[in-house]
């Protein structure tokens, strides 16, 4: 389906979907010293990448069978089962690595479409901003076949830094929008944190440094925490929960005597009220792990 | 008041409160060469403290008299006022350093009680468990006066890193509840990720160091991201909200999907599409700190 060699040096790739992330990944590439296709609706999006060397498919088909990586960054999944599905191209040795954001139905469900038509599929998610594509700091996360993975390993690390999750090609979405709430949960906190010392006249430079350093100290406790989730056991060898709500209390009556919202306080003391009344108040934060893997009921 | 000289290598101190916390600190200002009295309702509380070398106070009165640094380190601010307010006694020249639980406005009000008493006040909250006192780990956080602070300093050196925040003394508890508000919050993110990771098979000691990296880095943006609150306005150079907000949908429905808990899901979105519907969807995460300093209204 193509008429280059796979080597480290040189892997013909295509980028379909160019968006501010699509041609971050086209120019990165085209870095790297691959040859490269690209392929958008509108044309005028590849113009640039034109001019730093890639090839404008002239078709959807076209871009699909001109790399042996082929490359997705559409919109959603409704996008790719279009550009898919409309071809009736032979996607035979190709492997499609999809970074369209979707859930991990989605990706298994279209791995289970492209390995139909032929093709192999990786899913794959991209934790970063474009303008870090290309760089050690730009993780893309990466599930599917680890032969697939490690086949094109060589050109996927032109991107940035590849982490490569299991075989399951739902992997990389979960990840995904777990690696997310983590993100949003450490600026909800900070915002929180941010709003009560405002309150004081501490202004968000001056607290910062100290919620950077909380986030950090405390996302090193994970693994060990990890160990009691993974055991099933939770013994209270530093907290136990009911000592915590009563700052959780803390929390909220603070928020509530310095007028900043509380619904972030109000949500914490929840999850773990529901379990101390599961009888856990004795035991250490992770049991919360039950409540948080129950679907929310009220 | 005390008849001991204050120079660094040994200070008066008293401890006041001999729970697990509360004898951690008597332990640790023994270890570091200072003569300690300790006083606690239960007596029995001091006797493994007494065979290190503390002195048992007969009376709280005494013991409020012992040391030139008095730390109390008690249930609540109720036990504080019992303590302090019933006993007549001359605090002149003592410093008393509250290391005991509550509000900021707890704190500045019993300031304002022990200076009318005349003594002098620093509030501090400890971020660390009995274990780790005694360590760097351990960090105390103290506010108050300054001269206060940097007069005591080398004696409260010796129950980790003392961390000065300035001179309300409300910062410690505010800085205190931010900062477990931060805490839960990287747990709670976690116990997400876990719960969902865990419906496709992966543990948790698996998930676990990925979420440890996602919350280390994006701590390092809050610096950053706090310039943009201090200077009030919020230019979309990495994301723009409303794409976020995108992503939030993902999460949730993502969480559905799978049967774990969509609360913390949900409350990412509710406060994203707040600050959205207030016009700001095409600004950067930070400005949702218009949110987070509005007392809740629903």
């Amino acid at each position: 389906m193509n008429d280059t060699t796979d080597t480290p040096a040189s892997v013909t790739v295509t980028v379909i979907g160019l968006g501010l992330m699509g041609r971050a990944l086209a120019g990165a590439f085209l870095k790297a010293g691959h040859p490269t296709t690209v392929w958008n609706r509108t044309t005028s999006r590849a113009d640039q990448l034109v001019a730093d060397g890639a090839r404008l498919a002239p078709t959807v088909g076209d871009a699909l069978t001109a790399g042996s990586v082929v490359v997705l960054c559409v919109t959603d999944y409704q996008v790719v089962h279009t550009l898919l599905g409309a071809h009736d191209v032979d996607l035979d040795a190709a492997t499609v690595v999809n970074l369209t954001s979707g859930s991990s139905a989605q990706a298994r469900d279209t791995a289970r479409w492209v390995e139909r038509h032929g093709a192999h599929y990786l899913d794959g998610a991209i934790m970063a901003i474009p303008p870090a594509i290309g760089t050690a700091e730009a993780v893309i996360l990466l599930s599917g076949p680890q032969a697939e993975s490690e086949a094109h390993r060589s050109a996927l690390d032109a991107l940035g830094t590849v982490a490569y999750l299991g075989a399951d090609p739902g992997l990389a979405s979960l990840y995904d929008v777990a690696g997310l709430a983590m993100m949003w949960s450490v600026l909800n906190a900070w915002l929180q944190g941010t709003a009560m010392l405002r309150t004081a006249g501490v202004d968000a430079a001056t607290y910062a440094p100290f919620a950077q350093q909380i986030a950090t100290v405390v996302a090193t406790w994970l693994p060990g925490y990890a160990e009691q989730i993974d055991s099933g056991v939770f013994p209270a060898t530093v907290s136990a929960l009911e000592t915590d709500a009563r700052a959780m209390t803390h929390l909220i009556e603070e928020s509530e005597a310095v007028g900043v919202n509380t619904a972030l306080p109000t949500l914490i003391k929840t999850m773990a009220d529901r379990s101390i009344a599961a009888g856990h108040g004795g035991e250490q934060y992770p049991v919360l792990i039950e409540e948080f893997r129950k679907p929310r009921n009220d």
